[in-house]
């Protein structure tokens, strides 16, 4: 194999081999082609794409860069979903032990945040003691033990990802479906799981702006998956407006907690949660879908899923009480009001993850520290009916009170309040 | 700036400013932009393309990322030609001769021969003493004093070029039309001569395979120049078989010794150089072109263009005297015969130039030494009667027999030898 004719055969628009795919990434792996010769590989395949075969090709090399978890034929059958990141994407904390407490064992590996969309790790992370870095071998107990774990990838799963992945950031190559495929599933594929349910978020706060290419990355990643064996099916869902009204950090895992705790608790976002919980326990326990989600509802109400939420926690070394207290820790606030009466037409979830972004609750580079308590409360969904003066949202950070005036005036044009109700769209835009 | 913007930009096909273009080069010179974010540009350029106003200022970047010559008013306006190179191609040797004895002055700056394109630099320096490696400024008074001057590229001209092309080799982002654009024009324009004249070589044994990519590059080449300013034309020329009988490096020059001595030398490749003479000195003097190539073969024929080649040659060290007795040298011979009687229909010029490379004559990788002694002499043009056992062409190498036989045997195969003539197209087949 020489890397410059693979490269100038994907330059060409031709399909590359099983083999050549393999070789390429495997000696980028160790460091026997050069960041350039990758880079332009990848930007190759960003202009001229992948088959399907080559795209599960890449996949599966850059799976097998690293461990793969094996869950045996005993036990719970496992499954994990993924998202494709939002603002406000609390989802997985209620997701993952909603479908353990129907039965199911699910190993998640998670990130950490980079830019407008959170990471469920930095979440999880606000719960004093809790710690995503876990080896395999424990993070494979935790998964038998608790039902649910969820950790961060560690070096051991994927190096080929990690090191493409940090490339792609500095090179503009990260806008390509057969790479974020790559990327996405070679991690899944590692964790094992015989199921897994993907939410390929699409709008203004996602990465994937049109809902044709969200539809595209979806079909490719269920694609993938179940040319890999796996069960899998994927949501295409709305990115325009915050899921949930808590983005931040603490306080998403605190609105997830109210979520897995109050029975009476409604709102769109927990619906989705609900219905993918459903997607992963149909398919895993080959279900139907209705009854699937009769089972979650149930598990829901009943505080099963809150249980394995807690088991999970303390598993991972976290302590809810000291999280109480956290919450309860003074911060700076300020509080924005409408300034007309009306409707909430629009809440820009984009304009919302920057001002997070920009209060401390994200990170603009790679090991930038958060804020755990800083973030923004929103005090209406889209729809709501707001008269002057009422509250829209409450923008805090524990640091200092800097900059905290003009992100609320950044803030307050995420909203579009207008003396007519619109018709709100539904969460879910498509299903695979 | 910041460089993954830019790659973004291009990825998505978008046209990239003037500054944009400059800073990236400029950084890329100076090792601030690494060569993975280059080498994902440059592949966003090949699938992408660029307008003529890009590569305009891409061309402009990159001479400036080096010295530029200035001519000056007085003296003989300047003029040089490039050709992109061919097997057999030494038609440099009496083109720029001819366009100085009709009153040009020469600056000519050329490059080391790399795979079957045998380069300009290596056949005069094959003449005992010639140095291509000249100061800037020894380069402009040899151009000033003999009216030619033929050396190589030295570090100070076009920086940004040495380093791009180097890393264009290694990442299959040589097929680019802007690319070869900024690469041979930068350099041409650093040299500041007033009238460009390109041959752009098209079929087997060049680079650009098919007339319309050919064109494509001459109009790129002529646009380009024109755009900064000087006169400038091109002619896309047939490289399907090679130009004259010789192929190698010495041979090429007494070849073209030949051409410039003998007032009855005939060959199509000897009507070319005296086109693109012609063309050259009608662009720089604003002569007709029938009246410049009067004037071409008048000075052709008088022993004129001989007399600066001679003067050139001396200006650079060389010596002729030695030239003639290392010609002498013995080599280590091998003679091919037709096997059937014919007409030769065709010289596959890939054919030859590879057999070249193997027997030593051009360069498989930079920094490998070439045999100045060996090569292939024709002994039939295309179109020629042959019979059987009438000789076809002679191998020679210098160092040992090892591989002659071998490659005698490939070499017979680019020869096709038929029954019935055929028509043998004219080398030009377009003019910019």
């Amino acid at each position: 194999m020489v890397a410059k004719f693979i490269i100038d055969k994907k330059r060409e628009g031709r399909a590359l081999g099983t083999a050549e795919i393999r070789e390429f990434i495997e000696g980028f792996t160790k460091g026997e082609i050069p960041d350039y010769q990758m880079a332009a590989l990848a930007m190759a395949i960003c202009c001229r794409g992948m088959t399907e075969r080559e795209t599960a090709d890449l996949t599966e090399a850059m799976k097998n860069s690293g461990r793969s978890l094996d869950w045996g034929a005993e036990g719970n059958p496992t499954a994990d979903k993924h998202s494709t990141g939002g603002v406000g994407d609390k989802l997985s904390l209620v997701i993952q032990p909603l479908a353990s407490a129907c039965g199911l064992d699910v190993p998640s590996l998670t990130g950490r945040g980079l830019g407008i969309t959170g990471g469920t790790a930095d979440k999880l992370e606000t719960i004093p003691g809790y710690s995503c870095s876990q080896t395999l071998e424990r993070f494979q107990e935790i998964t038998r033990s608790a039902g649910v774990a969820m950790a961060v990838q560690t070096d051991e799963i994927t190096p080929a990802d990690k090191k493409l992945y940090a490339l792609r950031d500095v090179t503009g190559t990260v806008a390509s479906i057969p790479l974020i495929t790559g990327s996405i599933l070679s991690k899944k594929l590692a964790e094992g799981a015989g199921t897994l349910v993907f939410d390929v978020k699409c709008g203004r706060g996602a990465f994937m702006k049109t809902p044709e290419e969200a539809k595209a990355l979806a079909a490719s990643l269920v694609g993938g998956a179940k040319a890999a064996g796996r069960k899998a099916a994927a949501l295409v869902t709305s990115m325009d407006s915050p899921l949930g009204l808590a983005v931040g950090n603490a306080n998403e895992v605190a609105e997830a907690l109210k979520w897995l705790s109050d029975p009476e608790a409604s709102d769109p976002a927990l619906d989705l949660c609900v219905e993918q919980a459903s997607l992963m326990v149909s398919l895993a326990n080959d279900m139907e879908l209705e009854a699937a989600r009769q089972l979650c509802r149930e598990k829901l109400a009943d505080g099963s899923a809150l249980a394995k939420f807690k088991a999970m926690v303390a598993a991972h070394g976290g302590d809810l009480g000291r999280f109480e207290t956290l919450l309860k820790k003074p911060t700076f606030k300020f509080k924005i009001q409408a300034m007309r009466s009306g409707y909430v037409t629009d809440i820009d979830a984009e304009r919302v993850g920057k001002v997070a972004l920009q209060l401390g609750a994200g990170r603009e580079q790679a090991g930038d520290r958060i804020d755990p308590l800083a973030g923004i409360e929103l005090a209406v969904r889209r729809g709501d009916r707001v008269s002057v003066g009422a509250p829209l949202a409450t923008l805090a950070k524990s640091t200092d009170p800097d900059g905290l005036e003009r992100a609320a005036a950044e803030l307050y044009r995420a909203f579009e309040i207008n003396p007519e109700k619109v018709e709100t769209s539904p969460l879910i835009i498509d299903r695979l």
